[in-house]
């Protein structure tokens, strides 16, 4: 039996009475059993992380990551979504092997789990999903990926794929993969927007995802001239679009949704679709500000991510936070967006967007023990009177100390346990920098 | 004589032609010698900073700081301006004593020079403005600071001094530490905001200012219910009206300045007048967003602050410049804020605002030597490919590695050398209770 016990901190719960308990929070066999107050240890041996002067809370949920994007971190800004994805994104992509993949993967991870974050949802690109599976499974890290499936004319020739093709390697993946590692692995079925696939996936996508029971991810209003293009294509909006064959509901990840009408708003609400709120990413593609506030009232679930690091450029859970909370205020008044609201965001409702509010999200007795440790005792944060107000405002990833995954110790005193730092941003700079060089050359070549 | 050597990094100098060079940076009693390549030593005793690996850049120059108001952080969340200074930052600042004073500045100075922040021109309260000079001074921190004059009915009683007590305490606060510490020390006039200031007042630090070549420092257009009442009471626009009692001008710095009129730009662009945006503070308080492209567009000298703990709640310049590079592009575009020009309005636009610019603002030989080294070994920096791109979007606070101001290393490892941080930590943390519980016994006496 293998127990840890995370001892004396302050523990924001994140549960349904937003209880906030002094005390230990110990794990068996990676099930939470006791949160608050001291526990006495089953066994004599078991693993302790000190939380003194600390808030131990539940990890963060980053409900839309692209891991397999990080080695192209900087080199991609100035750029609106169209542009980005065309010019830089999907050559990128087409481009990596599956070692590339892998150590895009690896540095994503690294910087995930430094900062606090336990879970994501991730979508991988068209080839080698697999790599990033095992990259996942070592790391460490909960994490819910799907192969991005892009068989549409509108794609660049070098991601296409046949549409039989997207869903039989979706589906052998799934097979592989989904609930692995005692379930901290899943698979979710990913279509990567309503302009990269055909009608024909997308319907097939709503039917096999539901038959297996796993998560529908995709992207949907990110972008004005995005929206446009569906709108000219389909003869619909682009979420009516996407309910007509059949990608809305409970189990439907839509990333960003920064413009919809009256009438998609209302049929979000309605079907329980969850909105994946990047307030980074749509500030440095210049896609908007999604209405937040506004969609969280109309009943509708949102979560946060920090999407690439080309759009970001960091993968930092505290950083989205802290931005959630604040740019939503001009609009909607001081009071919008509170902070235990935004912490809910990033970590219960996260879960709940995964399908994993029951497991995960929140600190409570019974759930798997995903939970972060984060110091307070140091000069940015003192003096502390409202720990979701630190939490939210001034804490940053560099103060994240201990991290937990399904009761595994990852990060220890600001150590990774999982994965050798060094050597992950050496094979990052290394790959990244050869691929540049190759898509350097092709670009170079027709005017040779 | 002392050698300060700053050896092997990437050097943005901030210069006019945007240099980036390789190598080292060399200051002979805090004036810069060398920028890039081999610095040879000219005596046997000199003191060597590392920067293999990392950004030297000039030190973030912050041109809005309350230091006073640290101990009230995180204790006036959720508030528009007007409610927030009149329920609890002007309650606070009445409470505090000249030790509290100090302990507030000792704590911002902490944040401020371990995040990379070497100069900031800061507001202080109407008492006990010479307590954060001497934090200054010992801390090493380069500062203009003012203490805030306000002699209107409209301030809280308690806050509110005569006219000419608030001349001649600035007077004389002037004639003590404007110059200090070899120029690092300045003074600034400070009248806090129209609506805290009699015209008479006003008028007179404008005159008064100018005769003794000090800056003058307020707050304007920060909010809608600021203006309206400004427009009621003097029958002007906020910024008409400043013009009229000469409040406009190269040596004026107007903290916000989120809400003006086409005519209102015209003068400030005309006359050269100083605007110090605050991102984080102008979404906290739900007091909108400057547009601040379009003031660079017309001519308008901006640069950057974190405003105060108490509607941030950080001091952090990375912070601040990541999210000025951010936050204006879903309404002008992905090109705007590019990250060099963001890099600028951070460092050398600051110190133009401070009237420091041929001192300080860029790494070039005859200037003096206030330099941040950091870190981009770090999983969240990696790759790196543009510098500028990487200093604002990925790089944060934490990563500063040494800090020098004036040629004296006050950051080494990220170790503070002049402050003792737990000292500082825990009286921080105790006066803050101090002051809350007293204003909250104050608050329960009429009703008792």
């Amino acid at each position: 039996m293998a127990e840890l016990i995370i001892r004396g901190g302050t523990i924001l719960t994140i549960d349904s009475d937003w209880r906030v308990l002094s005390g230990d929070v110990a794990s068996r066999d990676g099930e939470i059993v006791q949160v608050g107050g001291r526990y006495t240890p089953r066994d004599r041996e078991y693993e302790l992380l000190d939380a003194s002067g600390c808030l131990v809370m539940p990890g963060l949920v980053q409900s839309h990551v692209h891991m397999c994007q990080t080695l192209a971190r900087g080199r991609a800004d100035n750029l609106e979504l169209l542009d980005w994805l065309r010019w830089i994104v999907w050559p990128y992509e087409a481009e990596l092997d599956a070692g590339d993949v892998a150590a895009a993967a690896r540095l994503a991870c690294v910087e995930l789990l430094m900062g606090g974050t336990t879970c994501v949802l991730d979508m991988a690109t068209v080839r080698h999903t697999g790599a990033i599976f095992e990259v996942a499974r070592a790391a460490g890290l909960r994490a819910t990926i799907g192969k991005a499936m892009m068989d549409s004319s509108d794609n660049s020739a070098a991601l296409r794929e046949r549409t039989i093709d997207a869903l039989d390697e979706s589906a052998r993946l799934c097979e592989t993969w989904n609930g692995a590692e005692n379930g901290r692995l899943r698979y979710a079925y990913s279509p990567r927007f309503a302009l990269s696939c055909t009608d024909e996936l997308l319907r097939e996508v709503a039917r096999v995802a539901r038959h297996r029971g796993v998560r529908i991810h995709t992207h949907a209003s990110e972008n004005r001239a995005e929206i446009a293009e569906v709108v000219r294509r389909t003869g619909m909006e682009n979420i009516h679009y996407l309910h007509s064959v059949g990608l809305t509901g409970d189990d439907v990840c839509l990333a960003h949704c920064v413009w919809l009408s009256e009438g998609e708003r209302r049929i979000l609400a309605e079907t329980g679709t969850h909105v994946l709120h990047c307030p980074s990413s749509n500030f440095k593609l210049a896609s908007g500000v999604a209405e937040i506030p506004e969609l969280i009232e109309a009943g509708i679930s949102v979560s946060l991510g920090a999407d690439g690091a080309p759009c970001n450029n960091n993968l930092d859970g505290f950083l989205e936070l802290r931005l959630a909370a604040l740019l939503h205020k001009p609009r909607c008044g001081p009071r919008a967006m509170h902070a235990a609201l935004v912490l809910r965001m990033a970590t219960l409702d996260g879960a709940r967007a995964l399908g994993l509010a029951d497991q995960i999200g929140s600190l409570e007795v019974g759930k798997r023990a995903d939970v972060i440790v984060v110091n307070m005792h140091t000069p940015h944060v003192v003096p502390t009177v409202d720990p979701f107000s630190a939490a939210v405002y001034a804490v940053r990833a560099a103060d994240v100390r201990h991290v937990a995954v399904d009761g595994q110790v990852a990060v220890r005193d600001r150590h990774l346990l999982t994965l050798d730092i060094e050597a992950v941003m050496a094979d990052a700079r290394e790959r990244s920098r050869g691929i540049f060089d190759r898509l350097e050359q092709k670009a170079a070549k027709p005017s040779s």
